[in-house]
Parts: structure tokens; C-alpha cells; sequence
């Protein structure tokens, strides 16, 4: 069998991850047995909700567990097959984690489609949770209505990029934000949002102010902290805040404060936490739409692209730290 | 004509109000022309949304005028009428302040059949406001399903009282908040609700949390502060949060922190504030289940009575320090 190499979660971090966190080790690929198929990792996902599943507390799905392969999504090949379903060379969605071989009895294995899937990274952004979220969080919390004002934070990322081009698409007026000028300039220049504002100004909620003359009606929240404090006098009577990610605060241990739920009250807000996996009746149409955009250059989407496994913990740190440009992926082979 | 007395508001309160910010004048009433009739005043309501009425800041409604009556709603008679639509004794209600006689084209005036609404000042309470409010904010944000838990601030006031007891009817555990032993045993023993919490324990959140052994589905906040902070953790995945008062921070000019939004994401709530206004065209359907509850004493209802137009003020002040008990209404004539 060839050596697996499996990146484990070894502690739970306080405060910011580090390599000690995890473990590199080398064992013999596992070997299916009847019904199974052994799965080889191309591509793993990195994204900013790992960060909790490194942590023991409640929270909405298990933690990862110590002494086994970090969890993560994967496009993975299918090596070996005794699954009538799947045959060898069959490129398929999968969960699998941080690890070069797995073994799968097939339950949550996606195939994917190579002239829609195209390429298959896009499985893990744009055509997968990324992508899904996006999309369930405009249109199901959004709920954008042509002439609106739409701002969303971390407007780079593989979220926050096809919200904004999707609001666009629906007739509304996209701002972004984002960390520095480069992503900035992306943002306006090659997805179209209408502005685009740097979260390390120190003139941030004036700037989003400008660029939001007629106030905000939907916040697709990415990130919490400055940003949100910034956003939130801005937003109109009967404003919608979709809360997908605090990413601002995932290293601090500490609850935080947040908006005064007066204004809530007086501007008749709602505000709505989600995870993508509750909307997924919705995903085959969203699948559809957001392939057709992007094979008609209605949409881009930029991807980053880590090679090999060993660079995946390096690369997640960086992650938090708004290091990557795009959607952050590991080419596993 | 009869000699008209008003309470103006004579200038804007910084934190709590005061018999400064008011004045009372005395005029002849005045003479309704062709189309027109006058109203005597029989009931003024109190409420806690006064408070941010008598501010000048934005809000979803217009603020007091300085130098006019003080706004509220009001139960009427016709004591003249030039208007075919009404005839002298009718008994409506409308929304003409803190004043003996006014004079209306009409419009606004809802004419009350004392067959349902008995006595009249139900239209200010159970069968008005308050009583829509409670209906509105339960059926609509809490979706209240049977076996679930909703908490309810201020439990023994207007609004309160009947969201625990909807909520009771729809096959919920009802648990109330309220301030001294007195109002919590009157929730309890005669509203009927699970329990009731004094928020002035100094083991609040102990307290809450084992009269909610199942975490919280709902809460219908009333009153923000110590109350809202000891309920927040203890909110269930999926709940709903509808935001309706504030009471504790109303005389409070600065914003306050409110919750860390991380713990909205992660257990996926909806936090909706929301101004009774906006689901009018539930009324007529909340107004009979309402009546026919109470008439059957399914739905019991207490009010504060105040008699004497000249004692609003300081019936009012006593009302944002949570000094009544049960709906405040002042017996005008």
C-alpha cells in the first residue's frame, strides 16, 4: 500500500493556532474492504470554520478530535474500488480531512461532473460550501431587492467575493470590504463591486459611510470587530445581518461585546446566524446558477493555491490571518 | 365649551424624565367643524415607548413636539359630533395624548362594539397595543411549537403577561421575569406560568436556567440589561430573540454593549426587532382569539388604574422604573 501521510491535530490551541498544534505522520494507506473504496486527496479545502472545530466547546457541529486527522473538505479520486457505486479514476466531493488516502463506504461522497466541476478544485469554493453559503445567505437572509445597498466584509474571500457579484447580478449596489489595497483594487476592478473599502483604515466607518450613501440594507457579516462596529450605525430601518463568520475573533478565547440590541429594536433589524448545511434543499439549484455565471464570466473566482499537504498548517494559520487572496486550497496530488 | 386641560411637553429629558419636561395648561376646548367631532377623553394609556417619544433623536416615529400634548393612546367619546360616520356616546378608540378634548377628522378613529371590548380600556391593553404586540411578536418571530421554552421580561406587565400566556395555550413552558416577589407569585399563581424569576436576584442566571432545564427556545425581551445578559447563554440552537423593549436602558442616552454576535452564528439564531405597526393586517384575527381567551378567563389581564389626567406624569415616571403593575392606564373622565 502506499504511505499515507495524515496531518493530526495533536492539542487545542488558546488563542492563535500553532505548528504544535499538530502532527505529520506516515502510516500505510488503509485497505477497503468489501462496499468500501480507497479514496486518494487532490484537493483540501482550508476555511476559516476549522479554527472552531480545533476547540472542545459547544458549538454547532462535534470538535475535531486529538490524535486524529484534522477534519477538512476534500476532492478526492477514487484509487481503488469494491463499491458498486464508484469505479477506479472517479473524481468525487468528500470530507476526509487532512490526509493523503481514506477509505469511504460511500456515504457523503459527491461525483462530481467534470463539465460543470470544472475545474475540480471549484468543488471546495465556488460549486461547494463556499459557494453554497454565499449564496443561501444572500438570497435566504439577504433577500436583495434591486436598488438596495449590500456590503460585505472579507469581500475577497471565497465567500464574501460571490456575494458581492451575486448581489450585483440581483441589481444592487455591492461594497466591499477587504484587508489592503491589492485585494481592495480586486475587488472593484476585476469581481465589479461598486467600491471596495481597506479594513485598516483609520477612517473606516467613514469611508464605508461614503461609499453607502443610502445607508446599508444587508451586511453579510465575515469577520466581526472593527468592521462590524463600523457597519452597524449604517444600517437601515428593516436592514437584514446575516452572520456567517466572526473570523476577527476566533482566536480569542473570550466572549466579546457586541451592538447594542436597541438599535435592533428601533431600526426593526434582523439579524440571522447560519451554517450553509441547513439550507442544502436549496444547493442543486444554487449549483446551477453559480456554474452557469461562471462559465459565462459572469462570475470570477480566485483561487490560492498551496502545494502539498505539509504546507496545509502554515497555510491555515495565514488564513486567519488574511494572508491568503482568494479562496485558499491545497493541491494534495 | 368645557374647559380643556393638556399635559404639554415642555422640553427633553437627559436620562430620566422629570414634572419639568411637562406642563399642564388649561384652555377652552376646542369646537369641531363640518366633518369633524370632539373627542372626550375617558382612558390614556401609558407606555414605555413614551420615553423614546419624548426624545429628539431618529427613531421609527416622529418625536413629541415640544410645546403640544404629550402623545399616547386614548380611549374616546364623542361628546359632539358634525362627522355622519360618528354620533354623539360612541366610543372609539384614538390616539389624541395627554389631554381632556380633542377634536379628529375621523381618520384613525376605530369604533369599539362593548360586546367584545369590555371594559373599553382593553382597547389600550389585552385588545389594543400591548396586547397585539404580545400576539404579533410570539406568533410571528417566536413560531412558538409545542414542548418548546419561552422566557418573557417585564412578565407581569401589558405585554408580557400575555406572551406567557399565549405561549401556555400554544403548549409551551412558559417562564416569566419580573421585578419583587409580589409580581412573580401573581404571574405564577394566576397568569399560570412555569415559574417566575425576580430580576433582582443576585443569582439571576442560576435561577433562570433551572426554571429552563431544556435551555431557551424564545425570549421576548422587554427589557434588556441584567435580565437579557443572564438569559443570552442559556438560548438554545435555532431560538429566536424578538426584540420589542429595552426598558432598562431607555433613559440611558449612551448605546450600550449588547451580545457577542459569535454566539448568534453558532447556534443559528434570529434576533428581529419589531414595532407592533408592521403586522397590522394580523390584527382583526388576534383582536377576536384574544377576546374569546379572555371572556372564557383563559387569558387573564390586569391593570393599573390611575385616576386623574394631572397624575400621568408620575404614574409615567413610576412606569420606567418598573413601580406598576399591570398595564398602567390613567381614568381620565
Amino acid at each position: 500500500m502506499p504511505t499515507n501521510r495524515q496531518i493530526l491535530l495533536k492539542s487545542r490551541p488558546t488563542g492563535a493556532p500553532s505548528a504544535a498544534n499538530f502532527e505529520l505522520v506516515s502510516t500505510p494507506a488503509p485497505e477497503p474492504k468489501d462496499g468500501e473504496v480507497l479514496l486518494k486527496t487532490l484537493f483540501l479545502s482550508l476555511d476559516p470554520y476549522m479554527r472552531g472545530r480545533m476547540n472542545d466547546g459547544p458549538s454547532y457541529a462535534a470538535p475535531a478530535v486529538v490524535g486524529q486527522p484534522m477534519v477538512g473538505g476534500t476532492v478526492s479520486q477514487v484509487a481503488a474500488s469494491k463499491n458498486k457505486d464508484f469505479k477506479e479514476g472517479d473524481v468525487v466531493g468528500s470530507y476526509v480531512g487532512w490526509q493523503d488516502y481514506a477509505v469511504s463506504n460511500g456515504a457523503g461522497l459527491t461525483r462530481l461532473d467534470p463539465k460543470i466541476v470544472k475545474p475540480y478544485s471549484l468543488a471546495l469554493g465556488l460549486l461547494g460550501m463556499p459557494g453554497m453559503t454565499a449564496y443561501a445567505g444572500l438570497m435566504d437572509i439577504g433577500q436583495p431587492k434591486p436598488g438596495e445597498t449590500v456590503v460585505v466584509s472579507a469581500a475577497s474571500g471565497a465567500v464574501g467575493s460571490v456575494v458581492g457579484q451575486l448581489a450585483k447580478l440581483k441589481g444592487c449596489r455591492a461594497v466591499g470590504v477587504a484587508g489592503g489595497p491589492e485585494k481592495c483594487k480586486y475587488v472593484v476592478e476585476t469581481l465589479g463591486f461598486d467600491a471596495c473599502i481597506d479594513h485598516r483604515s483609520d477612517k473606516l466607518r467613514d469611508q464605508i459611510a461614503a461609499a453607502c450613501p443610502k445607508g446599508i440594507d444587508f451586511y453579510f457579516e465575515n469577520v466581526g470587530g472593527a468592521t462590524q462596529r463600523a457597519v452597524w450605525p449604517l444600517l437601515n430601518n428593516f436592514s437584514r445581518v446575516a452572520v456567517c463568520g466572526m473570523i476577527s475573533s476566533y482566536n480569542d478565547p473570550n466572549p466579546q461585546t457586541g451592538p447594542d440590541l436597541r438599535s435592533v429594536l428601533v431600526k426593526r433589524m434582523t439579524v440571522r446566524g447560519f451554517i450553509v448545511t441547513e439550507l442544502a434543499p436549496k444547493f442543486p439549484n444554487a449549483i446551477a446558477e453559480l456554474a452557469q455565471a461562471y462559465h459565462q464570466g459572469k462570475i470570477k473566482y480566485r483561487e490560492d493555491v498551496v502545494e502539498g499537504l505539509e504546507k496545509a498548517p502554515e497555510a491555515f494559520f495565514g488564513l486567519l490571518q488574511g494572508k491568503n487572496f482568494g479562496k485558499l486550497v491545497v493541491k494534495v496530488a
